[in-house]
């Protein structure tokens, strides 16, 4: 499926989940919010909180994708070091943002207003700020490069509201195909489908539920005909071979 | 913390995790396994069933980690292209895997035993078999490149066999340190023991539950005495501050 879509990618940074002791669902989330506005993401890699690497692949997604989304490592504490690693990668340097400090002591008081909180002031001096509503601490972009922080309700929020500014592009077609036939038997027919419907996506998901399997059928393009032609020829298929299919 | 374990990175092959309509978990299970036996997850990668994108991770993470794990698009359907990609990765072809094949003619009666599922015991010729007790089909490996399916049942239970046969390293020490003291107020702390500490990692987590939020902290190190004594620091710390530290 050939299209001239804008393109992203998402760089998620923390030890914890490469450890295996949390279980990441940001890019899930992100993924779906730019599906919403015809976004399409690319690629999503996961590495640990390390300056040479946040540089190196930074720099990389930066030259080869409209958007770039990281998430975490910019908070209060020694491990956050992603906004000194973007600084760097864009051979800069972080300042005190005015803007930032003044939200942050607006909503500390003067003893909470620790040292370590101050930390999360110091920005890159090209970064522009991304609004958080919840913890008040911004996020930022430079050029494309968007910047949250990783606790899932708090980038969740700045996010939905930080997409607002972006143009929608059309969204995609799609069609879900749900049957009990396994893979293995309609394999063939699908692939004969799709060599059909070049301009479309067919994607084969098996499931496996508490008392059922069966297998996840997506039909996905931009023209809404060839979504809903490309479906009817599977459905028929599947009904003719006691698939039991569902279309929705 | 410096190290000479042995490294790993994971592939994740699928749209279906691009597109947000899965959420992705294999690479926690995978990341807790390898923490199991002391082997260190250092990248993870999603990528969608590209054979291009495929070729460039494969070759890329092939020559930077010591062991390459993927999963996804091994299955019987027309966007099952792993294996193929990866064949040529190694510039290498597919050829019909006679003890593949003779496992699944054993498995499928005649009339089940199709192309699509034909399909599933053509693999590279430098190929060597990964069992599969679930559904039969196996996944591979080529060197340092293990290729299992997507399907986090069968994936799991290959995997836990597979790794059997890995050498076990020692296990990193490790010590949870929770508090209701939020991260600003804690971070100048934590950053003068972590000065201290330098052969640990001591990361800092904000959680937020139903109805308490606060921060887990993790110190991780391969000396047992020192992560002990880093911790106790820590807890009494939160102590003196009211934090209502818990170790554990």
């Amino acid at each position: 499926m050939k299209t001239k879509r804008k393109k992203s990618a998402i760089i998620i940074i923390g030890n914890e989940i490469l450890s295996g002791k949390t279980l990441e669902k940001n890019s899930n989330f992100i993924c779906n919010q730019l599906n919403e506005i015809g976004i399409i993401c690319e690629e999503i890699c996961i590495i640990p909180d390390n300056k040479k690497k946040i540089i190196e692949k930074v720099n990389f997604y930066r030259s080869k994708f409209d958007y770039v989304f990281t998430t975490g490592g910019i908070g209060p504490t020694h491990d956050d070091i992603t906004s000194k690693s973007i600084a760097e990668a864009f051979d800069d340097r972080l300042i005190l943002n005015k803007e930032a400090k003044e939200r942050l002591e607006k909503h500390y008081s003067d003893d909470l207003f620790t040292k370590a909180r101050l930390k999360m002031a110091y920005l890159p001096s090209k970064a522009k700020l991304i609004d958080n509503p919840v913890s008040i601490a911004p996020g930022f972009f430079i050029e494309n490069i968007f910047v949250f922080p990783g606790v899932p309700r708090i980038l969740e929020i700045m996010l939905i509201e930080f997409l607002k500014t972006f143009q929608k592009q059309p969204r995609f077609f799609k069609k879900n195909i749900t049957t009990v036939l396994s893979e293995g038997l309609i394999g063939e027919y699908l692939e004969s489908v799709q060599k059909k419907f070049k301009d479309l996506e067919i994607g084969s998901y098996p499931y496996f539920k508490k008392n059922s399997f069966g297998v996840s059928l997506l039909v996905k393009g931009e023209d809404r005909l060839r979504v809903n032609l490309a479906s009817k020829l599977i459905f028929e298929f599947l009904n003719s071979k006691n698939g039991k299919p569902k279309l929705f």
